[in-house]
């Protein structure tokens, strides 16, 4: 293998690859079966990145020519003939298509989350000791089926489930009707209907400096653009200039933001409404952490003082009960409710009749209430634990404020030490991290720590290793250097 | 109310009377709590169509400054003060937004379907008699959730189903591996995450003359432009011209297509899938059908003898078991499943564990062939029996093929009487209809009936009053020309 792709020509490093390699399996070079080089072996040969042999091994893949083998390797298919003459090129599909691709970091998380033996510092997910498995179990037994819950959903939701919301909703002094909430399949799906249903092309979407909202892509594969200020201290003339010739709206988490953690005081949100009032500007406000305030209930929502119909407000079970049920909802007036449901209707004909149902009689026979207590103490246990990890290995790099609930500890360094290559070596010594990065871009100073997954045990290892690391890149600044 | 919007101003009627109440309502003319006048007789007044003010009076609705109090009435809010200050417009919203709305015929269905006193001829579902509800309220109580379950799902959602689904497709001479499948939340929700991850604005769908795409909008909402073709007997050179500028995909139910419920023979099924081959055209096979063939299963998918990798192959439990489950399943290469699961997870981080644990049990356990077998025979003999009526009632006027599996008979009458005006008029009378105009633009010939919803008494009161309107209809030919 003598050969290597030039530089200059016309064709990108990984096509000329790929055509090399379909031309040696046309030509019978590489026969059916033959194991190929590994790709690090084949980066050296060619003189190109790994991650160029990585792409056009994948577009083979995806070609139908080689196929990769657990355990084994990497081979010519046993039948490459037909793939040649005639096979769809899947990769050009996907590189050409609508939908933006997951953030490299993110897929990175996403896969090694699927391996059992990483310590997970950043999911923002319960641990399994958390979620009530068993009594979840025991309550299908318990669970009735309306023989009309087996078919296709009413547009919004079932009824017995927007009803039992009102109640729910009340307690966040949120009063509103089954007429003005569509059930959704989690708060993501929410902001997907949000951003087909009411948007249209080149809107933009304010949203806090550092914001999960990053993270996601909804708004931007819809054509949006997302915009991040600090909204408790907006420039009122700056916005309104913008929303001279451009449609907006304000995405906003004004309880246990994700990824701070942080809430907003009272006056905050007065001044924060009132503007949005005078700039005729909706809000999205994402509620989902809302049940796990460790005081109980005392921060309420934008909506519960929404007399103008400016707030779309959603809510889930995800953070407090199960993920699994992917059960959200939306509130919101009543004609953007109807629009919102229609198209989810157009979208996925309703959300899980089943996962509806067990919700229902969850939130009606007081087992989430009770449920979501015990939670609640259990996350503030972990959150007091975690605090003290991070005073014994890292107070002197990195400071903090003591979370008031929900699942994160929005950890910040003194030094920009959360580059991409820190997240990397993490990865390596079998520790995952979400880098601050992920929610804002060129934030390499922050960690969202997560005290709702990893266990005691891995915490304590995980944070140590953290430390080590940290502490080594602060004192050998020059690797940071490019040479 | 001497007041009439006038038809030459720059403004349309309906934003002419949302201005009118608008500032009647701010100079206190129409002060809070002030009862309107029925839409008709406001219709009067303005000199306007019903439907103009209805849509004025939606806008209304939706910027807070009138209230419909069922039974009661519409009526000048409590407060509209606040209102008038600073709401966000929602009507301007959701008219620029991006997703188109549902084809109106199709809202109306869908409100129809929520009285429980409409005949549903044209219901896509199972009657409620038909659903397993009862063994599968019971079968909830063997249900086991992995602690895993409850959280958020694998990217391709639970492997338990996707290697029970590998034994599954097994049967429809499908072989695969738990890799080459992606869990969805229905089959609609396959073609979403197809048109968003896979092809690029502007791409050719092309499909069946009459087609169920025409009746969703997963790709033009996408941005991609539909076209129906009769794709057996394909005029080849024509598409390969539009080809070489566009992307393209074709959409095919080769087994129990929906509406016609034909399904393609062998020789019909090679000439298309040899083509696709020499057009390197992918194939989206939509078989949801596929296990109600009244004779067993004795068509194959073309995905049985795909060996080049050109079918995403969509199939799904709603039309067989449980529509509310929201389960389905894409097999294609593994590239393509990798990039849709990735789209997937930003778009609902999954689909319902619960459902899947749910389906995985009715898959292994042989509840679900059992289930099956059972509601073949009750569709076979509701089709037999109304066929039986059709002979009785419409024998003179229409024309149908004896339908071979699914829930339809693609009934196509001799003059084109099925036009909008019968639609509704069918409503008026307690019927609803899904006409052929919703599958193919001006097809004003065909009925999508259906056998698998309405009882055998709403069957015959249904397809007598049909029977009725469409003679009536063909008897007073100058009522359809305009005066």
């Amino acid at each position: 293998m003598h050969w290597q792709p030039k530089r200059q020509a016309a064709l990108s490093l990984h096509t000329q690859i790929v055509t090399w390699f379909t031309d040696n399996i046309r030509s019978g070079d590489f026969p059916p079966g033959m194991k190929c080089p590994p790709q690090r072996v084949l980066a050296v040969q060619f003189g190109v990145n790994r991650s160029t042999v990585h792409t056009a091994m994948e577009e083979l893949q995806a070609n139908g020519l080689i196929e990769s083998i657990v355990g084994k390797g990497t081979f010519i298919c046993a039948d490459p003939w037909q793939a040649l003459l005639s096979q769809p090129k899947w990769q050009r599909y996907i590189d050409t298509s609508i939908h933006k691709p997951n953030m490299d970091t993110i897929q990175l998380i996403n896969d090694y989350e699927q391996r059992s033996d990483m310590i997970r510092l950043g999911t923002g997910e319960l641990a399994t000791t958390l979620l009530p498995t068993a009594s979840l179990e025991q309550s299908l037994a318990h669970i009735t089926l309306s023989p009309r819950a087996l078919g296709y959903s009413e547009p919004q939701g079932s009824i017995a489930l927007r009803e039992a919301l009102c109640v729910h909703l009340q307690k966040r002094g949120i009063h509103t009707t089954p007429r003005n909430i569509l059930i959704v399949s989690g708060a993501l799906q929410a902001l997907q209907l949000i951003a087909l249903g009411l948007l249209e092309r080149g809107s933009l979407v304010f949203h806090e400096e550092a914001s999960y909202l990053q993270s996601i892509h909804p708004f931007q594969s819809a054509g949006m653009q997302l915009l991040g200020r600090r909204l408790t201290q907006i420039d009122k003339p700056s916005m309104q200039a913008m929303l001279q010739t451009r449609q907006g709206v304000c995405y906003v988490m004004p309880t246990l933001h994700n990824p701070t953690g942080y809430s907003w005081s009272e006056a905050e949100k007065q001044t924060f409404y009132t503007m949005c009032q005078q700039l005729s500007l909706p809000i999205i406000e994402d509620d989902v952490y809302e049940a796990l305030q460790f005081d109980g209930t005392s921060i309420r929502p934008l909506k519960a003082n929404d007399r103008s119909g400016h707030v779309l407000y959603i809510g889930s079970i995800s953070k407090a009960l199960s993920a699994g049920l992917r059960i959200g909802w939306i509130v919101a007036p009543e004609a953007v409710i109807q629009r919102l449901a229609d198209v989810k209707m157009q979208t996925d004909y309703g959300s899980s009749a089943l996962s509806q149902a067990v919700v229902t009689h969850w939130l009606t026979s007081g087992l989430y209430d009770a449920s979501v207590d015990t939670l609640r103490q259990q996350l503030q246990q972990r959150a007091r634990y975690t605090e003290t990890l991070l005073h014994m290995y890292l107070r002197d790099v990195a400071s903090w404020q003591s979370p008031t609930g929900g699942y994160y500890i929005w950890l910040r360094f003194h030094e920009p030490v959360i580059q991409k290559s820190l997240f990397l070596q993490l990865i390596q010594r079998g520790v995952l991290i979400n880098p601050g990065y992920m929610y804002q871009p060129n934030d390499f100073h922050h960690i969202r720590l997560s005290f709702s997954y990893a266990s005691e045990a891995e915490l304590k290892t995980g944070i140590q290793l953290l430390s080590q690391l940290v502490n080594e890149a602060l004192l050998s600044p020059k690797k940071k250097r490019p040479d």
